[in-house]
């Protein structure tokens, strides 16, 4: 890619960036977009427009997110979005701070070297502008390479120094939360999960065999049990009935707009009642509804007293009225047989995948193997079938197949389309698809709540796009033509990340680039759900649930949003000191990410689910992992540049290996178990009433009616 | 070696057993030796001839360790020897069973082939008689090898189902010593050790702080903590003391004998108060202790004062008046920082280590890999310095530096037994160390409790057996030939495996045999301890208390013990498909080793430490290492036999993984934390004054007399 056409991919981005901020600040001041610009303020009860004359200045929103604490962030999203926040504060800051000492010093040091010319000139090879300024610029065994390395080390030390800062300060963020039981109830923290129960023993319900054994253990702090049943059934009639009431509403709503619009005694809406309602009789809506409704209520109450009373499976969760004697039961060994009565704690009630709760141990590990394989096969042979799509999904083929479209492919604009789109369509289903994959696959491994299947998808998702992107990018081309020589000696695989790195450097610049002009574009300005919310609002909604239903913007996708900003990160932190611009292009990214994602926290997104900072380990991992990948790329590549000095970054792997190591020890445990001392802050007696209150908040809605009451004690 | 040379060191090993047997059935009788055969019965209060009359019949002890049940053991014994046990009975099990099916079959089918013959016809090599009866004499390609194909299956499943078997029955052993509250308090249950406490605030005391700290957690069920002390300078002089009163006493018995022997006025003994009692003033024995005692006394109360009140160290045992709470504490993360307020089960008073308790956690973490590092290299390398310092020990040498030797070295009948011997005195020498030396490392990884220490340390030797006595014996001639051959394909390890391993069947069958007859003779005749004890009475004892010392048995072993079975059972077990006749030395092996250390339990050692069986999962881990050792040997030397279905055998040690990782899950972590439904059963208030025993108990008996009363509360 020469010089021009990068500047030009720069511009155009700039140029799409420019015009949906525009459009960002015309659209988000008309009222009825209130809803898909501020629905977090909406749905918490605040004015979306308290800053009442500002929101005239259109930049207002920058000093808005600017001037927003981390206390702010935590009240209107959470302690997992404040989190997020570190994350994207630490990267930043990395930058920042290797930036200031790099960018002056190696920019001018490879510039004034003139490898690349005098290369060009021998192989009359094209170069461009940019090239000048990367490491490739300097001479092989040039003591220049002396800056080089010591801006590895500075990368490095950075690095570790502010992951430590930031470990610390997640680590007191998730102690705050955790502590702080003044605002709001927590009942997972009253709960623990209990799974692998023993088959019950004869003359005793499910339901005692639980209570008995825990009371036993805890006489004093046990309160109940709430043993988990299979919920199939009740669930899809209770969805059915759900799915009625919408439907009555609507054809209601349907029925009175009617009556105002045209003839006062209006026209009542109909319906066909067979296959997706576009065949069999026509009835009256809101006749067949109510009818369907009365049928089915009697049905939904049999069924919640059979689950109750038939249904339980093999686990359970159990209350206690003490936040420290649940935070020490979830850790401690209960049954002599290890893998019977495991408990864990408790999900929040809202991210509980009741359906997992009753895999049993074994099958769990089995599972968690079955899916890394699958994961594996994905990520190493991804392109295989994809391949196979596209060959099959050519012109000719669509032709044969489809012969109706026959008419429509021979339009010549439309062909072209086609034929520049088709053989990619299967990649770009794929990726479209691959995080719901990931997900469903990490839901099969029988993990019990949704945050910690986010966090397993999105440790997948982050290494596909590291393996399959990045690496599969760089070194792809040169990989297959050298495989023997790896074969030969596995070393040389340092020195083909070596070798190839260099060469993807400007496209990597322009990939940075499209990514946060167009990407965090699309992201503030929101263009795609406005649309959306607007047709649905045109020719769908007729109720106010539907309509809420329509705009409701969702949480921020953690599952692949980190992985995202991860690909980011590692591109940028490899390329640091081979190509130190980049560090200038990451360092927008990630302030522009900063800054938009700060509006759209405090503004748009709801969060789904929290689980106090979980996501922290797992980022701070992988930026170690990315500092790893940096430091064996930059010995492979001093390698290629013949600096007898390169093992000197032999001792830099080794300090982030026991930085790891150290870091793991001193602060991962807590994020998986709640520390005594923690759960004891501020602790005091629960009453019983908010202790019913906690109980209930796990019933699921399909049983809430009844669980209560009829529980069989 | 030939075949009459094997019957010969046979013969000869069964002469000295036979002779070895004779001389306990004679020694043991003389009442003046029960404290060598019966020490443990002795220090239980119980006759050591409660059999009457049939202390006359020489074999009685076999009739009574026969009949001895487990729940004798364990009451003689306590858990650990039960397990030991169980560990025998478990491989002699294995063992009995393959030879059932493999003798009969095996022997045969090798034998009525003949590659040894003509292989030694075409060579004219020698072979013996037993040859014929290796798998060796099977020819290759033979379909006669289906047999031992199958039989290696048979050896398998016959392990995985007894293991499984034991593991279940240890698992319910253990559960039982944990529930079993009646017969003795166990103060570790109400206890738990708290390492790594954080630096004591200002105004405030460590006892204050710990208090303060597990008070608030566990407001209803805290007893009180003890502080440890650095014992260093008052345990040296509380020696100091113990010392002296036992010169003080040994001086009294012998001025008390002097005066019965000769003259009524007795002489007064007399010491010298120089180096080592050799040079230096003669001074009267009793006045002398008599004044020491007097000096030393008040400093150590002093010192005692000193010790408690201002060299307190950051760790604590904290006590508990619930035994469910103690369990559940040992095993919840207490701090925020989890490198902070570590916690873990208490060990027993008596092998606590005081002097590792201090250790901070990542000193541990870094002593530990210190330790691994040292002891790899110990076993990669430990010919060196032995090969070193034997070329340094030859006579020349001996004469040239301890000139005064030299008319004794020119002996001729010396000279032979030197020349002999001096080369291999380096290895006896460092042989002999090795246990003493793992043991030190072992300790020296901060571990604090002296159990724990010697699983670590027996896990040390049976690695250094394993791969330096077995593997290297029977690789050790053809690795270094072959080692290019090894670099270039890792895979050929297996197949050098397969190739080396027959060569020595017969020279480790004597070795076997030569282990029980020559090892359990000199077990059960106890000719040593003896020996050592007739000499001690004689010479050296005068008091009751010394001559208690003098015969006082001292424990199992284990960590020596456990690793020379374990090296046992993975010879048979990897010779026992290539060499059948193997197995029949292993069953008298373990058969004998079974019997006579029944009676050995019964009768002489006194554990030293209980357990409750946390052994068993390291020797249940090495029964299966030996077990898949085995199954790469066999599919190493099937592929040197040419069969085609030798990959059969790889979907064998996949199954042994599996178990391996199954038995794990199921069992291993009741090995290391005490299930709460364990700890629950039969525990019921346990009144303040027995917790005051259980306090006591943990103090150090050099702290005695100050610690109950002074402890700054």
């Amino acid at each position: 890619m020469d010089f021009s056409s990068f500047l030009t991919s720069l511009g155009t981005s700039f140029v799409i960036f420019l015009v949906l901020m525009l459009l960002f600040t015309w659209l988000s001041r008309k009222p009825g977009n209130t809803v898909i610009y501020y629905p977090n303020r909406i749905l918490k009860g605040l004015d979306p427009y308290k800053r009442g004359s500002s929101t005239r200045n259109p930049l207002a929103w920058i000093r808005e997110a600017m001037s927003s604490t981390e206390q702010d962030i935590i009240s209107m999203s959470g302690y997992d979005t404040a989190v997020y926040f570190v994350f994207l504060r630490t990267v930043l800051g990395i930058l920042v701070l290797t930036g200031i000492a790099l960018l002056p010093i190696l920019l001018p040091v490879a510039a004034t070297d003139d490898s690349v010319k005098s290369t060009a000139a021998k192989t009359n090879g094209t170069f461009s502008d940019l090239d000048y300024s990367y490491m490739g610029n300097v001479k092989a065994k040039s003591p220049r390479l002396w800056a080089f390395l010591i801006a590895t080390y500075w990368v490095s030390f950075v690095t570790y120094y502010l992951l430590w800062k930031a470990y610390k300060h997640v680590s007191g963020l998730r102690a705050n939360a955790l502590m702080n039981h003044e605002v709001k109830l927590k009942p997972e923290q009253f709960a623990i999960l209990v799974r692998d129960i023993p088959p019950v023993p004869a003359g005793q319900t499910r339901q005692k065999q639980v209570d008995s054994y825990f009371e036993s253990i805890y006489p004093k702090t046990f309160y109940r049990s709430m043993v988990v049943t299979d919920n199939k059934v009740v669930n899809k009639l209770w969805k059915e009935l759900e799915g009625y009431k919408k439907k009555l509403a609507h054809a209601e709503a349907v029925y009175a707009q009617s009556k105002k619009a045209g003839k006062p005694e209006g026209a009542r809406p109909t319906n066909r009642i067979g296959f997706l309602g576009l065949i069999g009789n026509k009835v009256d809506s809101i006749e067949y509804y109510t009818k369907k409704i009365k049928e089915v209520t009697p049905k939904l109450e049999l069924e919640r007293k059979v689950t109750l009373r038939e249904k339980q499976q093999n686990a359970a969760l159990v209350f206690f009225k003490s936040r420290v004697i649940a935070a020490s039961a979830a850790q401690s060994l209960h049954s002599q047989m290890v893998d019977k009565w495991t408990v864990s704690n408790a999900p929040e009630p809202r991210q509980v995948i009741w359906t997992n709760l009753k895999i049993k141990f074994y099958q769990r590990q089995v599972r968690q193997y079955v899916v890394y394989v699958i994961v594996a096969l994905t990520i190493l042979f991804f392109m295989i079938p994809i391949g196979f799509i596209s060959a099959f999904t050519t012109l000719e083929n669509l032709k044969k197949y489809l012969p109706f479209l026959e008419s429509i492919v021979n339009l010549d604009a439309i062909k072209t389309v086609l034929e520049a789109y088709l053989p990619q369509l299967a990649l770009i289903i794929f990726l479209a698809l691959l995080p719901k994959f990931l997900h469903f696959l990490s839901k099969a491994e029988g993990i019990p709540s949704e945050s910690h299947v986010v966090r397993a998808s999105s440790g997948k998702y982050f290494y596909f796009t590291v393996l399959d992107v990045f690496i599969g990018v760089s070194v792809g081309g040169t990989l297959f033509g050298t495989l023997k020589t790896i074969e030969k000696n596995p070393n040389s695989i340092v020195s083909l990340l070596g070798n190839s790195l260099p060469l993807n450097a400007t496209f990597f610049l322009t990939y940075v680039a499209l990514r946060f002009f167009v990407g965090y574009g699309l992201e503030l300005s929101r263009i795609v759900p406005l649309i959306i919310f607007h047709l649905k609002k045109r020719y769908l909604c007729k109720t106010e649930a539907e309509l809420k239903e329509a705009w409701l913007p969702g949480d921020l996708k953690y599952g692949t949003r980190v992985p995202g900003d991860m690909l980011i990160a590692t591109i940028v932190l490899c390329y640091s000191v081979i190509a130190p611009i980049i560090i200038l292009f990451g360092m927008v990214y990630f302030g522009l990410g900063w800054l938009i994602l700060r509006n759209q926290v405090l503004n748009v997104y709801v969060p789904s689910y929290e689980s106090y900072g979980r996501m922290w380990p797992h980022m701070h991992t992988r930026i170690l992992a990315a500092l790893i990948l940096h430091q064996v790329t930059m010995f492979g590549y001093f390698g290629v540049k013949k600096f007898y000095c390169a093992p000197f970054l032999i001792t830099l792997i080794i300090p982030s290996l026991i930085f790891g190591f150290v870091c793991h020890k001193k602060f991962y445990r807590f994020f998986c178990d709640t520390p005594l001392e923690v759960a004891l802050r501020d602790s005091k007696e629960i009453p019983n009433n908010n202790m019913e209150l906690i109980f209930k908040s796990y019933i699921p809605p399909s049983l809430s009616s009844e669980k209560i009451d009829d529980v069989p004690v």
